[in-house]
């Protein structure tokens, strides 16, 4: 993120991007449940496409706004003093506002009402485990390539939910933002609404976890405590 | 692109790289629908080698003509003053006989008559919004690229694309070449040679859109206009 | 790995290193089977979130501990030099716990007993080559990597691993610790624990050859025995 | 290629690339072939590993031999003065029996008799103009590498191979000692004996058209013949 990108541009970069990163997510789970019948086969249809658009999103709006695209993301950088409390909370609005674009506009590309509401129930213990791993382990690469090797951000990113879609129950939401979006789509990639809460709940425990206990690995001399590692990770 | 090379040169570049795109698309969709039933996974083996030539083809092609294959962008060049009209319509034509060129190289491969005619129907308001999203992710992600990270536009075209196959529910052709070409193959890849035109202007709108957007997203201080953000992505 | 990380911080990130990793392999397993009766297409569900997370692993945790995740690559490492017995033996331990760790952290997101055993009958001589093969590339490929492109390492292991996947019989565990791991797993991705002593057995002989091997291959002016290509290898 | 390598090393490292790479779609072949029913399945079983396995030998035996790893390749390299005719020589000859060896070590890792005699029918003008096209393309793809962008031949080639596994009809042999190793296997990956002549003429004159074609595109200021370009490459 450069100073260089006033706010509108930020603010477009992070809805631009949730946009089309949901429309990603959910038109390629639409493709791939109407062309075949295999679920395992319609998971990597919907793997594929989402682990390369982030790899391309990453890497061309980042260098705008950061490419959060995701709010478990916005909270991890509010911890680490990487981003105002004010920015923070716009871009989170810019994300959820942008990741229902993404519903729509993909919903209209494959002649589906603009919005629906989601059937698909993702709850209980094990799926909210899932999205404390999931989250844990999103926000842990995003820290650890920032301290050791920011240009890789975007390939680490896009392997990493690549591979979470399969080893996570959930299929790795980790973010509160798709989350929500997926709550408007009936098809492949929806999350029933009265599930959402739980996943985001989920998703910002992974987050801050990873905060803490990243913060710890990646910066000698600093001691393994919420508030310790959140100073250390400031710097 | 590089003023090192003379037009032949970059008209010839042009004119291979469509062609092997096309025999890829085109080879890659008869291969797949020979081998599977499952339409998914058909469309995996028409993604997969798509994006994959797509890095080879931009990585050594990209230095001499830069590697446009696709008259979208060439116009989006034209818009931003990176080419003139004189050469961009020479490459148009370049695109459009090499694509031409690349369904004839299939077809001989898999014993298929060199020309047919697509019965593949694609029409309708839901595709052409699909094919103005899938062209304008395409010029932004290029745009965004040539702002951000050159070397890179490579891989961020080949993954894009790769994503644009599944979430686009026209399977993204995003290049009035490639349609053209595709109309004259007969099999999975193909396109009913009367839904071109739509195509073709789907993709231009998608470009001029892209353009205008980008040029405002990318390059401060400029205005969000159209022509304010042609004139400003001019630097 | 640099000498800037203390050794709790090492060892944290070689136990959290293995944790994820067979996290990714025994859950996306349990994920691939559960999604189709095609086995291959379980296999393709099981290779690719692997060699995904591996090249995300070794790039954060890589400059904290070396990212061996991998008692093989760890004997390697002491057989160049590169590591002391003392800092060995704690990696292999930490190695070993974070694997169990990782196989618990995946069967609580699929709502499975916490351990279990697996009957996955994986022995005789074929399969026992298939892992000296399997391991005798993976350490040829690391120190290849080593000796001229370690940036590339976390690319060339995970494309490594995905390739062995499928051209070795056993679907190359070639690791000691992922091996252990996966024995206390009953699903696609288990091993029997009464196969498991052989399989390390070969894995430790493929690590030794390849040392033995690429020691003299890397380095001019070595000869070919065990003991000078490991002292040759030692510079 | 390095001068630091001397011979022995350089042979050496075109027989165990060429026998891991051999191994690799042998293996990988049977692998699928033995997990599923669907034959574009087992193709994408095929082509995955073979494409990241060629990435990795690449890059950790390019620097000791030039890691061509197949006798069209090395024609090329000689027609353009990259390579003497003595070591040329020496290269095919490393190349073939390190195929052949990698055929037997992927047979043993499966349970099949060392060598075999494939019954696969790969035959006729289809298949070969395939055979031209595939050779064609990748002595392209090399050479372009070699002008332009050096350090990423590994990936161009990987992905190359990746695609043209779906796009020729033939599955891209586009190797003649790879051809000749997979005559000695009669599973997924074999070819006929008797047909293997006609493949390897096939892709001589596709690495012929291509030095000649790429020689002329490549380096400004050469006349496009077949001597002229061979000139002009030398540089």
């Amino acid at each position: 993120m450069s100073r260089e990108f006033d706010l509108p541009r930020r603010l477009v970069a992070e809805a631009l991007g949730t946009l089309l990163l949901v429309a990603t997510v959910v038109g390629s789970g639409i493709m791939a449940e109407r062309l075949t019948d295999d679920t395992a086969l319609a998971l990597l249809g919907n793997t594929l496409p989402t682990g390369a658009i982030l790899v391309v999103l990453i890497t061309i709006l980042g260098p705008i706004s950061g490419a959060h695209f995701n709010p478990a993301v916005t909270l991890a950088m509010l911890l680490r003093g990487a981003i105002g409390r004010h920015s923070a909370g716009l871009y989170v609005a810019a994300q959820i506002l942008g990741g229902i674009a993404g519903t729509v506009a993909a919903h209209l590309m494959f002649e589906i009402p603009a919005l629906g509401l989601s059937a698909h129930l993702r709850t209980g213990p094990a799926q909210w485990w899932a999205e404390i791993v999931a989250t844990f382990g999103l926000v842990g690469v995003i820290l650890g390539g920032l301290r050791f090797n920011g240009p890789a951000i975007p390939w680490l990113v896009g392997l990493y939910i690549t591979a979470a879609y399969w080893f996570t129950a959930s299929t790795s939401f980790a973010n509160p933002a798709v989350a929500i979006a997926r709550a408007f789509t009936d098809t492949f990639s929806g999350i029933r609404p009265l599930d959402v809460p739980a996943f985001i709940l989920a998703e910002c425990i992974g987050a801050v976890l990873a905060t803490a206990l990243f913060g710890w690995l990646l910066h000698p001399g600093t001691r393994l405590t919420i508030r310790g590692a959140l100073r250390g990770a400031a710097d």
